[in-house]
């Protein structure tokens, strides 16, 4: 059976602002030493599993030229502007319905375009067992993170204790982000994994349940569908895309369906979700400092320090992020890097759009 | 007798790094809301007091375009240009006799030309009665500043009990920068006060002082005042000046010489000595915040941000100075201002001239 690749791309990831802009959001930007942007990652350590031509983009009409730029070995018939956002459950809805349309019955991984990999092989190698596992019937699988802290900014997947068959496990229920006491009660149960947002199904399996699930948006996607491939498709999906429901694909189809199936993954995960996991992702120096670009530090410890063309100077600080950028410089506590969207309501309130 | 100035402008004011540059020092920054620099003020306000026509300006030959544009109203040839840094004692020695030249006797204000002053009135009535005090024999009248915490930054006057009169004390001695244990005590013992730099005398008392105490000095004044008014004045000073001795006046008369006085000044006096002056010189929010320029705020607490060109956001920090400029950026902790000389080093260090 054919494998293809979806990868979402459509993220704003105002987490990384200043240097993520609407305009040039997360997925487009290097955030380790290699130089290497996110979506070209995603793409690239895709390659031993799934062929260039069948690798899929569905992103935002206003990113078609940076992934020109990025992903210039991608056919552009791959890529998918969606016309605004409608949350994940279109989007995967409708990459499925062109898939089958083009190929018949293939398997199709889901998968998120800022999420960095440290074990490729090892990721691969559970890609590969996902999708056997997703031949059989309408298993809808999903790789889990095994947690080693109480997270509270991801959802949780409860597995079913003792389904356990060749690493693939029966999903009990989906559980949406928990506070830290429940966090770490999920922790300690053992029988909780992330839910990393990547997904491994057939289209028939995910198109039947979202006939069953969301019938409007099955019945919304069809006309779209049917102008995949004829010169109307930028027209007619214009024209329907933003009328389908918004809503994610967990809570409409995931926490409702049945046969769902998760693998345990464990290849060096990382969703990259703030301005912290910079000093995760890169090597930092003897005194905790991740420090890029062109910055000097004197006597600081555990600072975060993104150099942009201008010298940056750090002196007896101690746990705050820099980040300078041609025309605004974030200076942030690190307790405080999930508050960035205050700076950001902050700027629209001011009618600062430019900076977004 | 007639009344004169000497602001001496040739210092390099690095505490204020980034802003201030080898080439363009603190006493050319403008560092309050109003938008007047620091030598333009110390001129202002002397306006009741000194002929425009009879201040002068001692500053380093790097600053006369600076001085030219900052200060037009003064006559170029007020403007002495060293060829060469010796500290204070050449600089005011060669400005008295100068003066002395030019006027015969006459009372000589010697003051910095980067200090702030709150209230003027009051200093220019401390400075006309310093002016009467230098007028009685070779009297050499300083103002001090009465201490209200134990500053360890400054050098200390150690006035004689019991000798005021009208407001003028005797000085016992000068005392250099003291640790924190003995500025605690001069504090205590209510017999001290800050030594604020400013000087007042007749051209006649100083020079005979220097003449005494130091001869060498002296002589190598002589060439420099006969060419003064001549052709050849730039090339005789640009020959000499660089072989007087570099020392402080402090060091050089005031520790030896007899007849000293001190006026206790009480004129809000601010030495504008760091990046913290900025709080104390200028409207703080609610928070203690002291935010000039493009800056964004959010849950920061007590921190001094300058913004220059660029927008600057600042999100959960506490104490914490953050200075932009258009080709470097300092983040600083409070407790750490006073060490911007080992940035400073350190850029020397790293061969990067162009930003000092």
């Amino acid at each position: 059976m054919k494998t293809t690749a979806v990868i979402m791309a459509g993220g704003k990831g105002e987490r990384f602002w200043p240097k993520s802009r609407t305009n040039y959001p997360k997925q487009f930007l290097s955030l380790t030493a290699d130089g290497e942007t996110m979506i070209q990652k995603t793409v690239r350590r895709l390659a031993p599993l799934v062929a260039q031509e069948d690798i899929y983009i569905v992103t935002n009409a206003a990113y078609l030229d940076l992934i020109a730029e990025q992903l210039p070995e991608l056919p552009a018939e791959n890529v998918i502007a969606e016309p605004c956002a409608r949350n994940t459950a279109p989007c995967i809805g409708l990459a499925a319905a062109v898939i089958e349309k083009k190929y018949g019955e293939a398997v199709m991984f889901v998968l998120p375009s800022d999420h960095l990999i440290h074990a490729e092989e090892i990721y691969i190698d559970t890609l590969r067992k996902a999708a056997q596992a997703a031949q059989q019937g309408n298993n809808l699988v999903t790789l889990g993170i095994t947690p080693n802290y109480p997270e509270t900014g991801y959802g949780y997947i409860r597995y079913v204790r003792g389904s356990g068959k060749d690493g693939v496990y029966a999903v009990e229920r989906f559980v949406e982000k928990p506070d830290l006491q429940k966090a770490q009660e999920y922790l300690a149960d053992g029988g909780y994994l992330w839910n990393s947002g990547m997904f491994i199904w057939k289209t028939e399996s995910i198109l039947k349940n979202i006939r069953q699930h969301m019938p409007d948006l099955y019945e919304g996607l069809q006309p779209i569908v049917q102008a995949y491939g004829t010169a109307d498709f930028d027209a007619v999906l214009k024209d329907n895309f933003c009328k389908l429901p918004a809503e994610s694909i967990d809570f409409g189809i995931m926490e409702k369906a049945e046969d769902i199936y998760t693998i345990p993954g464990n290849f060096g995960w990382d969703d990259v979700g703030s301005w912290l996991a910079l000093e995760r992702i890169n090597e930092t120096d003897e005194d905790g400092n991740m420090l890029s670009g062109d910055v000097i530090n004197v006597d600081s410890k555990n600072c975060t320090v993104c150099g942009g063309a201008r010298m940056v100077a750090v002196l007896g600080l101690e746990d705050v992020v820099v980040v300078d950028t041609p025309d605004a410089v974030l200076v942030c506590d690190k307790n405080s890097t999930q508050d960035i969207k205050k700076v950001l309501a902050s700027l629209r309130a001011h009618g600062r759009e430019e900076l977004l």
